[in-house]
């Protein structure tokens, strides 16, 4: 039986998984793929503690060239995270000829089309399922699945600590900080949450996702990123009084010549099967025209739902291998040369519903001036709610509208703010919702 | 840019579904896939009646031979259905080195295995992504993405007819031959609506699903089948009153050294995510050891999302052919050698939760006789419903049971039967429910 040899930069909680699930599932693998999957050397700065793997004859050593410089190992799988030495890692090992498994996003939405670039000049494999959406078979869809569909919408639900921490705030009236918390507690958010919460480990992952869905290059930078800081449990209330959810969405659609791509939190309607999608799972909806609306849901993160995804990549290559083949399937879902740039749209001309939630003064004839603004700037309300909630002299006045433009909107909010009927800045949540709606 | 020959057989709904994307996305395929996927020849009995394909230079014969025996041809699409004429094409087609895409669950299901042998002998691929679950990338999320996974447990909706039917019962209190009608108006039901409404497409696309999931033979003769002929608006409104929808699953589980394997009209919780999934939308919901819980959704139907699927194999065969290999993923998962039979539990053995409901004379001590009979038989009850809701002296006594043995309960019943407190047969439903519940 064909032996693979696998090297893995990165012994933490991922790296754990992938070791754990090579060690523990050798015969499974074997029995499927009808080759070995051979674990042989693992490279992390940090050699001492147990990460509670049966290790066997797998080396464990601090220097990465020992994986990247190994004549004998086939595919290198990045776990290590970050930009830089990452970044520096994962070109040397396709430099050297080596297939790449990786799951970190942040270096494919910032550097993809560099690696791919050098994958392709080293005529190599480059694979990455679990970048995006733990265990589901999200890349492999757009890629594979999905070959004869043009896709015209994506929206995804793609960051545990995001879903985690506005499930918590939905279910019991959490402010965002104590919800963090519990979130930092049980696991589901990092320390340093930034990445997550302010959106861009959203963003990093809907820039891989559109890329794969319309053969672009990877655009990280024009995509419009908003994370959950300001969702409160009033907007949370109000949003289930409309009969709404709201949920961080990573949003890919085509608009005519451009792509709309934005990460913000938006409000979704119960029929929506994405407003069930709670605590750490996450979902993409995904909207092609010959399949129409398709879901797919699972865990989004963790060791070992990470590491599944991470092992059908290595499954994949090992297939090639054995098939004496290798970049079977391109990339990015196009061969390079197909790969085109298409513009994303700017945010200023995107065209949807929208949330408004003022504090208002409590005096006649503000929400005259407020509505006035708005007809003015060609935004009409569908509904409004002000209810007698009084904090301090101000009522909470909340307005859906009907389809407008982001332009008009940020005009129209910035003239009320200017009035003295309103209190502080307006919160904003668009609206995401089926056309007929 | 090389060129892959395509022949259909079958130019019924799904032939031309796969004729029109051929055609109409020959430019996103190509720039895809990296080759030109030609249409080569349809052959279908009736080369008269116009599908609304422009077929341009695509040959359309009514000699299926001239399909099969073309040297030029090197992928055949069986899109025929049935077991006779499909069976024998197939054949003959995997015996001329063709590769053969189909969407036939019913040929798969009942002559899988003499398929799989007769493509191992001539070393070519039989792919069938669109037989189970529509467009859903089931088939190729069992064979790669969980690949590391040992699969627990499957539930799926597999059935656009029947999910049509109870999603109509459930939502409007319509008895089952009325809403059979509707369904059938609607296209979602056939005119003779047995296959459907009597659980045996399921069990076929179970079958097909459990030997992939577990590297099994397929086995559909024992696979335990009932439809949703006896499902009615009164066990509905139960389900509802206890926090359930009744839903026509395909359950594979594992259970030690065999694997359940049943289709039946069953009773899962409003927190089961399949509980959402109504009119002609299909899911699976697969339970596997690194992934945990992960869900596929979509049209489980349908012309042009049966077609994606069919085109999904069709370009993964392509890809094999550009890399000049074939047979890179094992038509079954695993490759022949290592597929072995594994035993499917005898209904009888099965343990699981169930609902009754008798209709029982309204006289004193009914309720104690009948629950006398199940407590003789081990059988312990969770709660019961008994209420005024008197037709000709009749009550309806319905009970929730905790956990039991299939033969406990037909042992109870038929007990329970042969005496004078109850009228007619007891209607049974099965509860599927998580451990904890």
């Amino acid at each position: 039986m064909e032996t693979i040899n696998i090297g893995i930069l990165g012994f933490g909680v991922v790296g754990a998984g992938v070791a754990k699930l090579l060690k523990t599932k050798k015969e499974l693998l074997e029995a499927r793929i009808g080759a070995q999957l051979n674990l042989k050397t693992i490279a992390d700065i940090d050699t001492e503690t147990d990460r509670g793997v049966d290790l066997g004859d797998t080396a464990l050593v601090n220097d990465a060239m020992q994986v990247i410089d190994d004549p004998d190992i086939h595919i290198v799988v990045e776990l290590i995270g970050g930009e830089t030495v990452a970044k520096r890692f994962t070109l040397k090992a396709l430099e050297n000829g080596k297939h790449v498994v990786t799951a970190n996003k942040a270096l494919l939405a910032g550097h993809g089309n560099e690696l791919v670039g050098t994958a392709r000049q080293n005529q190599v494999d480059l694979a990455f399922e679990a970048s995006c959406g733990g265990c589901m078979p999200i890349i492999k869809s757009l890629r594979e699945s999905l070959v004869a569909n043009d896709i015209n919408a994506m929206s995804a639900i793609l960051n545990v600590t995001c879903n985690y921490i506005l499930t918590k705030i939905s279910q019991d009236g959490s402010e965002f900080e104590d919800a963090l918390k519990i979130a930092q507690e049980l696991g589901f958010a990092e320390a340093e949450p930034s990445l997550d919460v302010d959106g861009h480990d959203t963003a990093h992952k809907l820039a891989i996702l559109n890329s794969l869905a319309h053969g672009m290059e990877i655009n990280l930078e024009d995509i419009h990123v908003e994370g959950i800081r300001n969702i409160t449990p009033v907007d949370i209330e109000f949003a289930r009084e409309f009969g709404y959810t709201i949920k961080l969405l990573a949003i890919g659609k085509v608009r005519e010549n451009h792509v709309e791509a934005r990460v913000h939190p938006t409000m979704i309607a119960k029929s929506n099967p994405l407003s069930y999608v709670d605590g750490s799972m996450n979902a993409i909806a995904i909207d092609a025209d010959a399949t129409g609306k398709t879901m797919l849901y699972g865990h989004g993160a963790g060791m070992m739902p990470t590491a599944s995804a991470v092992l059908s990549d290595i499954a994949d290559i090992a297939r090639n291998l054995i098939a004496n083949t290798t970049r079977r399937v391109p990339i990015l879902g196009y061969p390079e040369d197909n790969i085109r740039k298409i513009p994303i749209l700017p945010m200023s001309e995107l065209h949807t519903r929208y949330y408004l939630r003022f504090e208002a003064q409590d005096h006649p004839g503000v929400l005259s001036r407020i509505s006035g603004i708005l007809g003015d700037n060609k935004i009409s309300i569908k509904s409004v709610h002000q209810k007698g909630r009084q904090t301090n002299g101000k009522v909470p006045v909340v307005m859906i509208t009907h389809m407008a433009k982001e332009e008009w909107v940020q005009t129209a909010l910035a003239k009320i703010s200017a009035t003295d009927s309103v209190v502080g800045a307006p919160v904003v949540i668009r609206i995401e919702e089926d056309e007929q709606a």
